[in-house]
C-alpha cells in the first residue's frame, strides 16, 4: 500500500527507466502541439486554449488506448501533490501579479462576499441535495464525511478556464467580480474541505460549528496577512539592498523564490496556500515590481504568464487524458444507469447552488450601492452565474484525496465519485465552457460602452508600452498603467471617494507605504519626472 | 531495495508529509539568502556565488547536525535524477543561448580538440593512476569498470563554477575556451561514463575498442544534429505561423519547451542531453531568437539567465549541505588515512592529467595558427590548465550512480569512492575556485588590451541596448551584437577568412539559413532598417 502511493507520487521523477523518458517526450511534445493548434484556432469563436488542450488530452487518450490495446490511456499518473505543488502556485500567483488591482480593491466587498458566502451556501445546497438523491441511488457506502466532501469538491469553480473565457479588457467588472470570486472560492473550498477531513463530523453540536467558523476566519485572514508580509519583504529587501546595483537576474530569481516561499510557508502553517500566494501577487506587482530594472519588470511580466499558461495547458492536456483511464470505468461498467444518474443530479445542483448565492447576494450588494453604474445588472447577473459553472482540476484533486484513499477505487461508491468528477469537468469545461463566450456576447453585446462607465482603468497609457510590453495573450497587465493614474482616472476617484475601500488605501499607500516599500502605485503624472523616464528611455 | 531507491528518487515530491514542507520552505529560504548574501559579497575579489552557496550550504548542515543531534545533515536526498533531468539542462541550455557565438565557433576545433582528445587523455592518466595506486591502499574490492569509471568521474569539470570565475567580456578567448571546452568535456564524460557501464569491459579487445570509439562518435555527431534540427524546428514554426499575429507568451513557452524536448528526445535515444541542449541553444539564440517580439527576446534573455542561476545556486547549496551526511562519513571512519590518501591522489592525477593535454594541445593548435594574436600564450595555457580544475555536481552524480548501485556505500571501496568524491569537489571547488580570480588577474592584467586583440566582438552596439538590457551578473549576451556587425569586425572576418569554420558558414548562413529560419545573424548594419527600427522603437 505504501509502495503504491509513493509510486503514485513519484508520478514524473521516475525518469531513471525508459519508459518514463518515453512519456515525457510525448508529454511535451503534446504541450508544444497545444500551444501551435491553440494559437492557430485563436480567431474562432467557440474555441479557448482549455477546450483545445482538453481535446488533444482525450484525442491522445484514445490513441494510447487502441496502441496498448485497452490497458492504459494516460502517460502520467495523476499526482495531487504535482498539482498543488507545482502547478497551481503559478497560475494563482500570476492571476494576482496580472489582476488589475483598482477594479479588484473597488470591488473587494462584493467579491469577498460572493467567493466566502456564497461558496458557503453554494456548499450547503450540493451537500444536503447529494445527501437526499445519492440515499435513493444504489450507491454503496458513503458516510456524512463523504457527502460534505462532496459539497466542497463541486464548489470549488475553475478559475482557470474562467481566465480564458472571460476577457479583462472588454469587460473589467464581471472579470475581477468572476475571477476575484473564483480565486477566494478556491480557497474557501480548500479550507472547508480540509476543515472536513479533520474535524469529527459525527457529532455536530453548535460549539464545534462555531469552532469551524472560527478556524475558517482565521485561516482567511492569516492567509491574506502571510501573502501581504511576504510580498512587502520582497519589496523591502529589493529596495533597500539593491539599491543603484541592479541585477536583473538576482532580481527575477528572488521574486520567484519569494513568491513561492509564501506558497510553501502557507503550507507549512497549514494555511490557504492560494490565498496567500494570490495577495502576494498582488503585492509583489504594487511594490516589488516598481523597485526592479526595466528589463526585470519585462521579464518578470512574461515570465509569470508563461509559466501560467503551460501550467494550465498542461492540466487540461492532462485532465483531457486522464478521462479515459480504463481502470476507473471498468468499476462503473455494471451501473452505467446509476453513473449517469449521479453525474446529471450533481450538474443541477451545481446549477441550482450557484444561482441560489449569485442572484440573492447580487440584489443585497446593488441595496448597498447608490450609483446606478455601480449595481450589477439582470444581464451581468446570468453571466457570472454562468461564468462560475465550469468545474476543473482543483474538483478533480479534491476528489481524489477523498475518494481513492480507502483502496484505490475499490468501493463501489468511491469509484463512481471519481469517475462522475471527471465526467462534470469535462462536461462543464466543454458545453458551459463553449458557451460562454457566445453568451457573454448575446447578454453585453456593448463591451465597449460598458467599460467606458464602469472602469477607471486608464487604457491610453498602453500605447506607450507597445513597442515594449505588446500583445501577452490579450491579458494586458496594468501595472503599467497604474504607474501613471492619468487626470480622468483621478477625477473618477473623487467622484464617489467616500465608499470604497480603495479610496482609504489609496491615502494609506501615499503616506506610508510607498516610501517604505517603493512602487509607483499613486504617484501623479508628472510629465518628465523621473518616473516617466525610467519607463520611456528614449 | 526497490522501494529505498523510489524513495531517494522521490526527494522533493513526497510534500505530503509535514516534514519535507518544513524541508522545502527551509531550502527555499536558503536560496534566497544565498542570492541576498551573493549580492552584498559581489564586490569581494575572491568569493563568487558558487562558494557563496558552499559555505551557507555547509554552514545550513552543521546547523541541522547539532540540532538533529549528529542524526542527518541535509535535508533533501540527493537525487540523481533530478539533477540530470530538471537542474542541469537549463543550465547548459542557458549556456549555449548566451555564449559568444563568433568566439565560440571561431575557436570550434580548438575546443573540440580540447573537450574530447584533451578529456579521453585525462581520462587515460586518472584511471590508469587511480588503478597503480589504489592497489596499494587497502581499498576494498574495486573491479576494471570501477576504475575506469573513476577516469570518466574525475574527468568531468565543471562548467558552472568556470562561469563564474572567468568574465565572456574581459577574457573573451579563453572564457570560449575554457567554457566551450567545460560542455564539450562534460558531455564526452557523460558518454565515456555510460559506455564503460554498457560495454563487457572484462576482455577488451581491437574489435571492441573500434567498436566503442565508433559508438563514441556516432553519440557525438547525432547529439549536436539533433540539438541543430530541435532549434531550427522551433525557429521554422515560430517564423511561419507566428507571422504577423506574435504572442509574447507562447513564443516564450514554446522555446522553454522546444529546448527541453529536445534534451528529452537526446534521452530517448540514448544520446547525450547535454551535447543537443547546448546545440539547441546557440541555434535558438541564432535563429528563434530574431524571430519572436521584443518583449519576448528580453524576456526569454532574462528568463533563461535566471532559471540557469537558480539550478546553479540549488546545486551549489545542495553539495555544501550533502557534504556533511554523517551517514557516508561513518563508514570510513575507521580508516581516515586510506580516505585522506585516495582524495590526495585523485587531485594529484587531476592536477597532472590536466597538464597532460592543455600544454601539448595547446602547441599543437599553435602549430597552425599563422598569426600571433591567434595562438595560445603560455600564461593563457596556464589559466586554461587552472581554470578547469574545479570538480562540480557531474561528479557527484555520476560517483553517485557509479558506488552507491551494489547496495548504499555498504561495500567500503564504495564508501571511500563516495567521501573522496565530496571532499575533492568541495576543495577544488573552494581552493581552486578561490585562486582562480586573482590568478587570472595575475597572469593576464591587462584584459583590456587582451580582448581588443583577440575579440572581433563589437563592443560598442551595446550601449543602444543599455535601457533595454542592462546589467545581467556580467554576462552581456552577443545575441543584439551579433545581429549588427559593425565595419571592423567585418574587416577583421576579411583578414583570416580562409581558416575558420566561421567565414564558411557566414555563406551558407546567408544564402540558405537565414531566409528559411529567420535570424539577424550576418545581415549588415544600415541606419534605418528594419532591423534597426525593430530594436530601437523611439
Amino acid at each position: 500500500m505504501a509502495l503504491g502511493s509513493v509510486l503514485v507520487k513519484l508520478g514524473m521523477l521516475s525518469t531513471s527507466d525508459h519508459a518514463s523518458v518515453v512519456s515525457m517526450n510525448l508529454f511535451v511534445a503534446l504541450l508544444c502541439a497545444c500551444i501551435v493548434i491553440g494559437h492557430l484556432l485563436e480567431e474562432n469563436r467557440w474555441m479557448n486554449e482549455s477546450i483545445t488542450a482538453l481535446a488533444i488530452g482525450v484525442c491522445t487518450g484514445v490513441v494510447i488506448l487502441l496502441t496498448t490495446r485497452g490497458k492504459s490511456s494516460h502517460i502520467l499518473v495523476f499526482s495531487e501533490d504535482l498539482f498543488f505543488i507545482y502547478l497551481l502556485p503559478p497560475i494563482i500567483f500570476n492571476a494576482g501579479f496580472q489582476v488589475k488591482k483598482k477594479q479588484f480593491f473597488r470591488n473587494f466587498t462584493t467579491i469577498v462576499l460572493f467567493g466566502a458566502v456564497g461558496t458557503l451556501i453554494s456548499f450547503s445546497i450540493i451537500a444536503t441535495g447529494a445527501t437526499e438523491f445519492f440515499k435513493r441511488l444504489d450507491m454503496g457506502s458513503l458516510d456524512i464525511g463523504d457527502y460534505l466532501a462532496i459539497g466542497a469538491i463541486f464548489s470549488a469553480t475553475d478559475s482557470v478556464c474562467t481566465l480564458q473565457v472571460l476577457n479583462q479588457d472588454e469587460t473589467p467588472l464581471l472579470y475581477s467580480l468572476v475571477f476575484g470570486e473564483g480565486v477566494v472560492n478556491d480557497a474557501t473550498s480548500v479550507v472547508l474541505f480540509n476543515a472536513i477531513q479533520s474535524f469529527d463530523l459525527s457529532h455536530i453540536n453548535s460549539s464545534i460549528a462555531l469552532q469551524f467558523i472560527g478556524n475558517f476566519f482565521y485561516l482567511f485572514v492569516s492567509s491574506t496577512m502571510l501573502g501581504v508580509v511576504t510580498g512587502l519583504l520582497s519589496a523591502y529587501i529589493i529596495k533597500k539592498l539593491y539599491f543603484g546595483r541592479h541585477s536583473t537576474d538576482r532580481e527575477v530569481a528572488l521574486m520567484i523564490l519569494m513568491a513561492y516561499l509564501s506558497y510553501m510557508l502557507a503550507e507549512l502553517f497549514y494555511l490557504s496556500g492560494i490565498l496567500t500566494v494570490f495577495f502576494c501577487g498582488i503585492v509583489m506587482s504594487h511594490y516589488t515590481w516598481h523597485n526592479v530594472t526595466e528589463s526585470s519588470r519585462v521579464t518578470t511580466k512574461h515570465a509569470f504568464a508563461t509559466l501560467s499558461f503551460i501550467a494550465e495547458i498542461f492540466i487540461f492536456l492532462y485532465v483531457g487524458m486522464d478521462a479515459l483511464d480504463i481502470e476507473k470505468w471498468r468499476f462503473v461498467s455494471d451501473s452505467p444507469g446509476t453513473s449517469i444518474a449521479v453525474s446529471s443530479v450533481l450538474v443541477s445542483l451545481i446549477l441550482v447552488g450557484r444561482a441560489a448565492f449569485v442572484f440573492p447576494l447580487s440584489f443585497l450588494t446593488n441595496l448597498t450601492k447608490k450609483s446606478p453604474n455601480d449595481k450589477i445588472g439582470i444581464k451581468q447577473q446570468v453571466t457570472i452565474w454562468w461564468a462560475g459553472l465550469m468545474r476543473g482540476a482543483v474538483s478533480i484533486a479534491l476528489a481524489y484525496n477523498q475518494f481513492t484513499r480507502s483502496g484505490h477505487t475499490q468501493l463501489h461508491g468511491n469509484a463512481i465519485m471519481i469517475t462522475s468528477t471527471i465526467t462534470i469537468v469535462l462536461f462543464s469545461t466543454v458545453v458551459f465552457g463553449l458557451m460562454t463566450k457566445p453568451l457573454v456576447r448575446i447578454l453585453l453585446p456593448s463591451p465597449k460602452h460598458l467599460s467606458s462607465i464602469v472602469s477607471s482603468e486608464p487604457s491610453s497609457p498602453k500605447s506607450f508600452f507597445a513597442p515594449l510590453l505588446e500583445n501577452g495573450r490579450g491579458s494586458e497587465v496594468d501595472m503599467a498603467c497604474t504607474s501613471i493614474p492619468r487626470p480622468s482616472s483621478l477625477r473618477m476617484l473623487f467622484t464617489f471617494p467616500t465608499h470604497t475601500v480603495h479610496y482609504y488605501w489609496g491615502k494609506l499607500d501615499d503616506a506610508f507605504m510607498r516610501p517604505v516599500f517603493g512602487g509607483g502605485g499613486f504617484v501623479p503624472f508628472v510629465p518628465g519626472s523621473p518616473t516617466e523616464r525610467s519607463v520611456h528611455p528614449w
